[in-house]
């Protein structure tokens, strides 16, 4: 049972979100019925950092071989629920534009009617990143956990236009929130980037990244702005899970860094350099993610390329 | 005749293209024949960092005083022809997207029979910016210049699609190209990035800058990759120009310093590093320009507003 002992991690970090079969098609190919969801993504690039616990649930048909990987990596799976019916399965597909993609159709399955639990020992974990599901569930969660270091969460259009009140009372929630460019300006009625994130702020995350796609992501802590680039790749695949595979690494740091929301209060400047560098990694990961399909390049990611990019990257922002 | 001597400057650039009236459409608002034109926004823009001279030509409709108010800022006019006829005039709108103008009618007027002609004393000036003109008018005028320290341009994708040979005689001579995102695409048949630049340099310009509008912009020296962010504004009036004046605090950075084709071959490292502040500095005066329509915003611009914006970009890329 070594993996019980997970919370008492000073940087473990709980996570709550899909584990799920994609099929997508994009210009550079199609994948049936491959392993995707936010965690998957999510705990995969969080572990290079930190030690992970996983809330979430699965139907029969999920290969129990992934979960037994993910125990292998440090990512603890005490919290899958294994439901009877089939795995929430997604279909997308991106045209040349591989920054959006278009959902084409969703079948829920065993996540219809899923309601996290969390078991007492994940209770105490540190750091909470609330993946993007049902704000309701997202507030269940944060109901169960007892006085985190550091929260932080994602959302998506799907859940702002159809529950958004539900959306802002999770946000007075949370210090981090990581979001996509488009759903900002749908959050915040504001069409400029700076004004948008402001506004968000002011709806209760003191520290928000919008994520740019290819562009990036621009981070806003209150003491500054920091525009972090996309790492540039020789070819995107496939950009599914990239958003989720940027938060993983970018908690996965803060976790291990000690990062909390009370260092962001008492010491906004360390808080600010900090979040830089975990924006850095999470644009690194996703670098890596949107390489191939699925979890195939997290899978063979070793952690010398990882390094050598974060360089690659740091050297591309810098100015003597 | 103080002007004549602007070309034994060590700093003085040269630049050709068109100055124009534009009746603009935007978001914001519109304005109906305002100033406008490539060399007008590039010398504007350069003016804040060294001497310009310019060669164009405009109709008897075109206002002295605006000539004027360029020499008071020391911007040689001597080049710029009064013809028959009517000055040229874009009329073009922007949807949401503000990163794509759309152009709705092009009246040549006196640019049709545009033939650059330069005076001895524009021969030997240093530096030499292109502006996107017709590839045969930007050869004609390297012809007739001697030796330049630096030679920089732009294109479009009306050249590079209407007379695609002759954009890559001219690219065979320059040092320098900044190019839109999707012209680089076009001009190199290439849908990455990274592909695009390298493919572009191979055809002559060591050096390949490829704009992105609100994302900033690409540097690619054959040293390293830069990828320089744009000023996060509060509010976007109108694009036109960005470009012009990026391309012109560029290369008035680059003069200033005393950069040449020279350097970027004996010291690639110094180039790298000096082409990446031109090219901040590019992103900070595109930043002032869509502030407001035509040169507004670059006509009361103030030395410290510049300054001050420069370090608060420089901040907004920093890694501690």
């Amino acid at each position: 049972m070594k993996t019980k002992t997970y919370h008492k991690h000073s940087n473990a970090i709980l996570t709550v979100g899909s584990l799920a079969f994609d099929t997508i098609d994009t210009p550079a190919g199609k994948a049936e019925k491959v392993l995707g969801g936010s965690v998957n993504y999510f705990s995969v690039a969080a572990s290079f950092y930190s030690p992970v616990q996983v809330i979430g649930v699965v139907g029969e048909d999920f290969p129990k071989s992934h979960l037994e990987w993910l125990s292998q990596r440090g990512i603890e799976t005490d919290g899958i629920d294994f439901a009877a019916g089939k795995t929430f399965h997604w279909v997308g597909s991106y045209d040349k534009n591989l920054n959006e993609a278009k959902t084409l159709s969703t079948f829920l399955n065993v996540f219809e009617h899923f309601k996290p639990k969390l078991k007492d020992h994940h209770r105490k974990t540190p750091y909470v990143f609330l993946a993007n599901i049902d704000p309701v569930l997202q507030q269940s969660v944060l109901d169960q956990v007892k006085e985190p270091e550091l929260v932080a969460c994602d959302s998506m259009n799907f859940w702002i236009t159809g529950k958004p009140d539900e959306v802002k009372k999770t946000l007075r929630r949370v210090d981090v929130l990581s979001i996509n460019e488009g759903e900002a300006y749908l959050l915040s009625g504001q069409k400029n980037l700076v004004r948008a994130a402001e506004h968000i702020r002011d709806m209760g995350p003191s520290t928000v990244i919008i994520k740019r796609g290819e562009y990036g992501a621009v981070l806003f802590t209150g003491t500054g702005i920091f525009i972090a680039p996309a790492f540039p790749v020789d070819s995107v695949i496939d950009p599914t899970g990239a958003g989720d595979s940027f938060a993983g690494a970018m908690m996965g740091y803060l976790a291990e860094a000690g990062a909390s929301r009370k260092m962001a209060k008492s010491d906004p400047e360390q808080w600010d350099q900090l979040m830089r560098k975990a924006v850095l990694s999470g644009c690194v990961m996703a670098s890596f993610t949107v390489e191939d399909f699925s979890l195939h390049r997290l899978m063979r990611l070793e952690a010398p390329e990882l390094v050598s990019r974060q360089k690659a990257l740091m050297k591309m922002l810098h100015v003597g």
